[in-house]
């Protein structure tokens, strides 16, 4: 029987912030994941990186600072580098928990750009906050720079656009390594946001939504499953009201219905639920889970969790 | 035909040292890469990481100092983060060459591990200085964490073991992308130097002798042809005396007697050497190619260069 491909997304809480979080939230990770890696599944993870990359960017601007000659490091280039810290932390607690479990199986991180177009509305209106809390002084540099800067309660943090990704430029390679039943971490971090002019690739002052890149990665490896896991166990009706339902399964109609109702809230559940729609399409094989890391367990043996079909 | 199967490292020239150069060398790296790409070879890449890593460990150290939260960087996540940041340059400057030239072809970095063994001689007597220039009280700070600092002109700096590289961890994600015809960047730096500990591999203070590495490699993707892109055309006898000596071609036996000699030097051209004697072992298909970037397109149709065959 040919193994079925999923492409599970791992959100922030999956991951944590500092250096010691993140270790030891990729363990709990692996756990999950491995899970699904002996129920016979072929895996590709992607995974946020928010404050990864927000600990770089500041890192290194705090470097230019004290070598000017350096040059600012572009948020494409931080984006690159957080990859590689979270991949390596990633693939090591997988491989560690296969082992752990008598698997023998490679596990490894592929460098992964996704090309945004320069014409979406997104660059007009950023929306991302990243970085640091800045005074008024370096605010005002980082918009002589050409970047935008928002107020915060404490200051001034600077502001990316989230545009949808269009190609994954590194596709034949994840799918070269899961036809040789490898385990591939993709993406990382929504992607390296770049541009497309002529044969060279640029890098964008973007963040790539990351729950609209894992869609793309599901379809582009012609998953049979997305996992989404996030804060919380399920999909929810009337979400912190209270009369809070949980959703345990419903078809691409309901959702879409639940989400013009207004049910799902921007930049949270909503560009999940429009990606589980999305991906699935007209496909009667293909399905969304939505849950909890700590939960996707009992979600695998059909308990818990929100299951999103045609 | 088969495809002949090649290794090319690339040095420190070929990569410059900030943001700017990297980008610019990056594109003549590219040619030469793509010369041999049309040459009908399957290529792997590994490249050197010296001025990166210390870039990226040094705006770490600023982060820590200003967020003590954080935990200090380990050397082996800057050296996962510098393997992202330069394979991203390099994949995007060959992607960009092979479509001047009119063929599509995947090209992606894998994030690599190599295991160093902890009793490597190396760790007693450490030779690679890395990071920026401390004063005393940051060398003594450094020191108590169980660092090795090393004194120099204008203050300290640390210094890390430089161990021999024993397994490449994600060697059979980088023979699968070979495998599929595509191209891979890999073991960047010399590798992410990591410690087997039961199932668990640990970060390793340490920085892999990338010539030590691109030999492993070579052999681990059962290559044809080493290719090392260094500072100088040829290999040399009397190096830098008044009877220089460029030589064309040795084999391996006269290249150990050459070195019993003392003519290559300790930690550049020696290791090179080394690499080149083990890689072809008893091979009379392996062959070595030494030379500089800029003279690899003039070697490839056997003018210049050194060339070591058995």
């Amino acid at each position: 029987m040919k193994k079925r491909r999923i492409v599970i997304a791992l959100g922030h809480d999956a991951l944590g912030t500092t250096l010691p979080e993140q270790k030891k939230a990729a363990k709990e990770a692996a756990k999950a994941i491995v899970d699904f890696i002996q129920d016979d599944c072929q895996v590709v993870i992607t995974h946020s990186n928010g404050p990864q990359v927000g600990m770089i960017h500041t890192a290194m601007a705090e470097f230019h600072r004290l070598y000017p000659e350096y040059t600012a490091t572009p948020m494409s280039v931080c984006s690159a580098m957080s990859q590689g810290y979270i991949g390596y932390d990633l693939q090591n607690s997988i491989r560690t928990e296969l082992l752990n479990r008598g698997i023998y199986k490679p596990v490894s991180t592929v460098l992964t750009q996704v090309t945004v177009d320069p014409y979406d509305d997104a660059f007009y209106a950023p929306t991302k906050i990243i970085g640091r809390v800045m005074d008024e002084k370096e605010a005002e540099a980082e918009e002589k720079k050409g970047n935008h800067v928002v107020k915060v309660e404490n200051g001034y943090r600077r502001i990316v656009a989230a545009p949808k990704p269009m190609e994954i430029i590194e596709l034949d390679a994840v799918n070269a390594l899961l036809d040789a039943d490898q385990i591939v971490i993709a993406a990382g971090g929504g992607g390296i946001p770049v541009l497309v002019q002529g044969n060279v690739l640029k890098g964008a002052s973007a963040v790539i939504e990351k729950d609209l890149i894992a869609g793309a990665l599901a379809k582009g490896v012609n998953a049979q499953q997305l996992v989404i896991l996030t804060g919380v166990e399920n999909v929810y009706l009337n979400y912190e009201k209270e009369d809070q339902t949980a959703i345990s399964e419903m078809n691409c109609q309901q959702a879409q219905e639940y989400m013009d109702e207004g049910q799902f809230k921007e930049g949270t559940m909503r560009p999940k639920i429009e990606t589980a729609i999305d991906f699935i399409g007209d496909s009667a094989i293909r399905s969304v889970l939505i849950t909890k890391l700590d939960t996707c367990k009992k979600a695998l043996s059909g308990q818990g969790g929100t299951v999103i079909k045609k």
